[in-house]
């Protein structure tokens, strides 16, 4: 079975408790991981009470695809429901290049430092661990790695957005109830993960670097208007001009944005993740978002929304592949989009001609 | 049957042959409409010949919600296809207030007096013609509807966003068929129908006005980045000032965003309708667009990828109302929506919940 070996190198990834870490050839689990003895009851009894190392064996059963680990790993999400909710969110992204890592290095050290739990997580569909993607890799993030009350976790790396989002909520689910108290969920700015993301933080900061627009190149349309907040990373040396002129740059351009429905107006700061300057102003920038949103009763008001859109998303989700994964339909799909690429059929006609296949099967 | 009383109506508002027009009290219509008695041949025929009276039947046609005239529509818009695609498409959006009838009004008189042939559609699930909305009532373009080679129609009113999106689909391969070689698509910039729009038309313009935000408040989030150009509107009297100044923020603004994916650089430009001062450097715009992207073949993509999107997303939606027009989930729905939203299932187990029921059914 190829399940051990993935458990191993999931723990020598990903547990940040400080104490012992299990190398990936540990031949402990190469005869039985423990987990595999676990109950629900002693799952949501050890995330309770902060066991991190429990905590990573349920996000594992999480992302399992074995129906019999879904199983218990629904339970425990049930029961650890009543215990989530307590934490913040935040969404960070940025393309490649534009510093995350260090960023969230820093960041995370300095609110750890003030007493914060702070879990790290990531969503990117298109990472495989073994070709080190984005958080794969716990070298990047070497002091945060190892330090206590951080908890880091790659990117669930199976299949779909929708399944890689999934897995990334119910992680979060489990990490509130554990006690973490700031969850960073961290996309690469290229995809569709950002709208994913976005529709499960409560603040969505948006690291840009300077330049004169070929560092936008990767960043995709419409993530600019989703941020709660812009940080200009690399405001060091020889840039901290270039920086400064950006952040009025992007400062303008947000004002020309319609108004967030929080009411909250986009702010553009600079920082430096490698001189630690400016760090603490987007922590403060993100805790005032916080206390805005709060007071005006749009925080509680997005997480409802937040909650109703991933049961809808998961409904349409699972709608769409019951029709794309149908034989038939997938047999005669070609064709007609062939006859609708050559406008031999209309796209509806398509479309209905389609459906009657589907429904009538 | 309320269909005659609404054909008449249909006719009076839209048919703009310069000829005949029918009040809306014709007794004519009330005994039997002549569109009953036209067979798809004579459809076809007729509007291949550029017959705007048949083409404005067709479209009621297409608009109608009865089994018997949606099957002879489907059969003319097939034999329409090969005649169409040759229309400019250009959607047009703006906030009430930022003077879209009379910027349509304007720019096509003008373009009509260079020899095109113009319809003017509009997008607006909101709709219903006794309400006034947009296009809904054929004073707002005075001119533009008496006029020669014009041919003007409100948006579609029934219901969903995606059955008006196909109406109005279907109603641009008929206008093309009947030889409009430009086809203007109107939204009201608050919602999203623009999604629908640009999903559906070559060029997408924004036209805004000047202020200090408050105008901005009723454009939805993401549509500056869908823009291809923005036209600043009421460039006149004491606004001239105000307008350049927005000019230069926006053109400022664009920079800053990705580079669309057709390599153009949207552009912002200054218009006044009333003065009509501007309004061919806006089709210029358009034009080069054109231009453009024909030449880096652009534009047949973007196509393409048009007549897909529509199949896909017909068949997305006819999933979705399968599903929630369902009796069993109907019924239980708002007890899982509750359950969700007070923290007791999982947005996750929920849907699967709510996707065993209807699939076991």
């Amino acid at each position: 079975m190829e399940h051990p070996e993935n458990e191993s190198q999931y723990l020598g990834l990903t547990v940040n408790d400080g104490v012992e870490r299990m190398p990936a050839v540990n031949p402990y689990f190469k005869r039985k991981p423990r987990r595999r003895i676990l109950s629900a009851d002693e799952y949501v009894e050890g995330i309770l009470r902060g066991d991190i190392s429990i905590l990573g064996q349920a996000v594992t059963l999480v992302e399992s695809s074995l129906p019999s680990d879904q199983a218990v790993a629904q339970k425990v999400i049930e029961r650890c429901l009543p215990h989530s909710g307590n934490a913040i969110r935040i969404g960070i992204t940025g393309v490649p290049g534009a510093g995350k890592s260090t960023f969230i290095e820093a960041l995370g050290m300095d609110i750890i430092k003030q007493g914060h739990k702070l879990a790290v997580l990531a969503i990117d569909p298109s990472s495989e661990r073994s070709k080190g993607s984005i958080l794969g890799d716990k070298t990047r993030m070497q002091e945060l790695s190892g330090a206590q009350n951080a908890f880091i976790r790659p990117s669930p790396s199976a299949g779909s957005l929708g399944g890689v989002a999934r897995k990334t909520r119910e992680t979060i689910v489990l990490c509130e109830a554990a006690g973490f108290d700031t969850i960073f969920i961290e996309t690469v700015g290229v995809g569709q993960s950002e709208t994913a993301a976005h529709s499960m933080v409560d603040f969505f900061l948006l690291l840009q670097v300077t330049g004169t627009g070929d560092e936008l190149q990767g960043i995709k349309r419409g993530i600019m208007e989703m941020a709660d907040g812009i940080a200009i990373n690399k405001c060091d040396g020889s840039n901290v001009e270039k920086a400064r002129v950006a952040k009025t740059q992007f400062q303008n351009a947000l004002m020309l944005f319609p108004p967030h429905e929080s009411g909250w107006v986009p702010q553009a700061l600079t920082c430096s993740s490698v001189e630690k300057n400016g760090i603490p102003e987007v922590w403060q920038m993100i805790q005032d978002y916080i206390e805005f949103t709060k007071n005006n009763g749009y925080y509680n008001h997005k997480r409802t929304q937040q909650a109703k859109y991933w049961m809808y998303e998961t409904i349409h989700e699972h709608l769409l592949n019951s029709f794309y994964q149908n034989p038939e339909i997938e047999r005669r799909l070609p064709q007609y989009e062939h006859l609708v690429l050559n406008n031999e059929l209309s796209s509806f006609i398509a479309a209905n001609q389609l459906l009657d296949i589907y429904f009538n099967k």
